[in-house]
């Protein structure tokens, strides 16, 4: 079957978007670094700035980030943390204000370390799903859209936020259907090239996004019409972010055959799913409250949309992926492997980080549990 | 120098308790099972019920954890969860509701794991220190107090409160007096006996503990007027909890021939520092909400508290200790090793669990810093 030319688009417009992002600060516009997917970009744009995720998915920055943070956190948030140490990551050093969370303790707690470097704006995400808590996030949200507008000048009117809303649901609304798309057996994407959309979908140009977005889902019709895909056992993966520099787990499972149909993750459904319902904050800060994240307790939400996704994507079975010492996603876990065996959904759990030392390891695990299921 | 006749009938006291606490079940006082120093006990003692600390610190229990939680989280939660799942513990069976808290991720996971076989009510603790945060923390407070009133029957009046409150700041009381003449030197007592004071406080009835601590001012200070009691490098640990069957790091260290003369820990400071400054629920939510600990966002307070301490104690170092695998008081850790050498103060960091095997190392490691100070 033909390459898929929208993909190639997006690793192009990567490939660029360094240099488009700092002439984007040089008219001016300025740039707000994120580390989570619960931060309303909706805000940023309205305001005519650029949000930028900032995730590190690398094992390179680790060994400098380990002279300050413990070894035994999460290698997500210690890539992160050496990227900035280091000044290795354009992304980082062209923000003008980075926006953290209170997701996990792991990160809210390097934020502390990340402060003495540069300017940062801490939104507290409470534990809780009750009344108290969304009224919490809702004055979070409307502090963040003050700092926005005090740091860019520009006033997010009322039009303004109408029009990001509509531009990120829209986004939102490309990705469901590329989701839809891929319940198709075969399935017209693989999982490698699915992840990519998530994570240069956190760097990129939203426009950039879009447009992505609205060819891929040609294209993909036009194989689904054909027939055309990739057949094996369909894999939805489970767990944890897997961001741009991390592209371990779907690889493994793509390279016993299989093929990933779904990521239930921050690189994934948790980044699109659900619509901002309406054109105020309230509205806004509720879609983003909403997100069925592990730091959350408790998750039952979780747990049944795992196991509608399964359904949804035709999936055979689950493979939940826990960043290495990320407690929530961990602890979890173990309740999400009994429902989901209660439901007769084979799983496989498996913890790593961003070195090679546990390919072999995995590899032999998740080729057991693929021909397995 | 005489043995401490209080340190004696403490652990008598403790050898009776369970016999004691099942003999209050029977005259129908109701058992809250707490696992954290944040949950206002007043309100408890007001209702007439009976709290009871349940944080586990044996490794016995922590294999059988093993088969639900992840190994790599902290020990205190395994062993706690372990002791839940053997039925092992008689406080945690006899509580009637345990209440548990949002204060790490470890443990706010586990708690939806314990909600399968137990009664739990959980209290969302924020993670900001700000008016927002204070307020929501004031909402759970009185939740709280609306459900131990449900769960007794008893209804906290004004009176019963006040009373509560007069008793829990007496014994605070008792305890910054034992701080005090642990400034001395030598000091009165040894780090061992005093943990025990602590471990044992957290589930000994309150009469107890203050007629013991009553006892133990009047005894130390007559050591003080004779000059005895402990000589050596003197040393503030500063860190987790080191809760009841955990006595490793105060060991450890006195087998140095140091001695141990403060615990910034919530078996320590953290457990007694900060009176309620009045009657209401407000001030009883506010005492609380304050405490230093390493779970919130962001911490000067804390930093700030141990470089007092170092000097209200007459300390020649600080042994940071940690359990194995808590983010929270594992990153805040370089923090404050930064800032305490800064300051000209020695610091030590560690990171153990509840097992043997670190032993010699750790010996090692405390041994030449007591010899370096």
């Amino acid at each position: 079957m033909e390459e898929l030319k929208s993909i190639k688009k997006i690793s192009e417009a990567f490939a660029g978007r360094k240099n488009e992002l700092y002439g984007q600060k040089d008219e001016g516009r300025k740039v707000f670094g994120l580390f989570c997917t619960f931060v309303p970009t909706e805000l940023i744009l309205a305001a005519n700035a650029v949000p930028v995720g900032l995730c590190g998915g690398k094992e390179s920055t680790i060994p400098s980030a380990e002279e300050i943070l413990p070894r035994n956190i999460c290698p997500l948030i210690k890539s992160s943390f050496g990227f900035k140490k280091d000044k290795a990551c354009p992304y980082i050093e062209a923000s003008d204000v980075i926006i953290g969370e209170t997701t996990c303790d792991g990160k809210k707690k390097m934020f502390e370390h990340l402060a003495e470097m540069t300017k940062l704006h801490i939104m507290q995400l409470p534990h809780f799903r009750d009344d108290r808590s969304a009224k919490l996030w809702l004055a979070e949200v409307e502090e963040l859209k003050k700092l926005i507008e005090e740091e860019t000048g520009n006033k997010i009117t009322e039009e303004k936020l109408k029009e990001a809303i509509d531009k990120v649901n829209n986004v939102r609304k490309l990705f469901y259907k590329i989701y839809e798309l891929r319940a198709n057996n075969p399935s017209p994407i693989n999982g490698k090239d699915s992840l990519k959309l998530f994570q240069l979908s956190y760097l990129l140009d939203i426009n950039t996004i879009e447009s992505v977005l609205e060819d891929l889902v040609e294209e993909l019709e036009e194989r689904v019409k054909k027939g055309e895909g990739y057949s094996g056992k369909r894999i939805l993966i489970a767990g944890c972010p897997m961001v741009a520099g991390n592209t371990k787990i779907p690889e493994l499972i793509e390279d016993t055959g299989a093929v990933v149909v779904g990521e239930e993750s921050c690189t994934g459904t948790r980044q699109y799913e659900n619509y901002v319902e309406g054109y105020t904050i309230e509205k806004l800060a509720d879609r983003y409250f909403k997100i069925p994240c592990a730091c959350k307790f408790s998750n039952e939400e979780r747990i049944e949309r795992i196991k509608e996704l399964v359904k949804e994507q035709n999936a055979d079975g689950v493979v939940y992926y826990t960043l290495q010492y990320c407690h929530t996603f961990n602890v979890e876990g173990a309740l999400i492997e009994k429902e989901l065996k209660k439901a007769g959904i084979p799983i496989i759990r498996v913890e790593t980080d961003y070195s090679e030392s546990d390919k072999e390891q995995l590899k032999t695990r998740i080729e057991a549990f693929v021909e397995m299921i």
